[in-house]
């Protein structure tokens, strides 16, 4: 089947989720290279839009996310990648998920989960990967 | 705190996820009106890229999605949205999740879900809400 990078200008948004607990960990970009080397390495790799090129999630910390199935959805435009996260935590600012806070009503964000690693140990001066 | 909408062109990516079962059923979009909407109605209303204009989910179908929480990511670009699914599927295919094929490694897909329901019975001639 044909997935439709064409949509996002050669990019489709690659939804990133625990296969075991099905927390969602995090959001990312794909093209075709970085969907081609996450289904040959088995292990997942973004191509990252602020920094303009390929970029292999866990490449500074460890945290690697292994592949235990892609998926498609039915507009063939969104990946939904379910992984076992190697670590302790996929966001650079400390926590399990990306999705560490809630949104209110009047926009405002509370913090919801616990820290479960101290992201200066982890990454250093360099806040990704 | 201020969402991202600029990074998308006025939109952000909304994914979709059960709040019980944790399964991802699809990913949106929402721009600044439709995020209001959503949180005030409490049911997801999304911005439409390909119609171009506010999409409510359900509105025909009536499969609407109650929000139980809405989530915001570390770069605050992407939303997570926790919902109850009304209905026995949110894809306008007939499935619970649009994210019913796994792509293979050599990039052909293969249905893995069951269909709950006929999506001709419920969409008629529009294939869509």
């Amino acid at each position: 089947m044909d997935i439709a990078f064409e949509k996002g200008g050669g990019l489709v948004p690659a939804i990133i989720q625990d296969a075991q607990s099905g927390e969602v960990l995090m959001m990312g970009f794909m093209d075709t290279e970085t969907l081609a080397e996450t289904q040959s390495s088995g292990e997942v790799v973004f191509f990252s839009r602020s920094r303009g090129r390929r970029w292999k999630k866990g490449e500074s910390s460890g945290h690697v996310l292994k592949v235990r199935e892609v998926r498609v959805d039915c507009d063939a435009d969104t990946l939904l990648v379910r992984v076992d996260a190697v670590g302790p935590g996929v966001c650079h600012e400390g926590y399990r998920s990306c999705f560490y806070r809630r949104l209110e009503q009047d926009r405002t964000a509370s913090v919801v989960e616990r820290q479960t690693f101290a992201p200066e140990k982890v990454y250093g001066q360099e806040k990704r990967g």
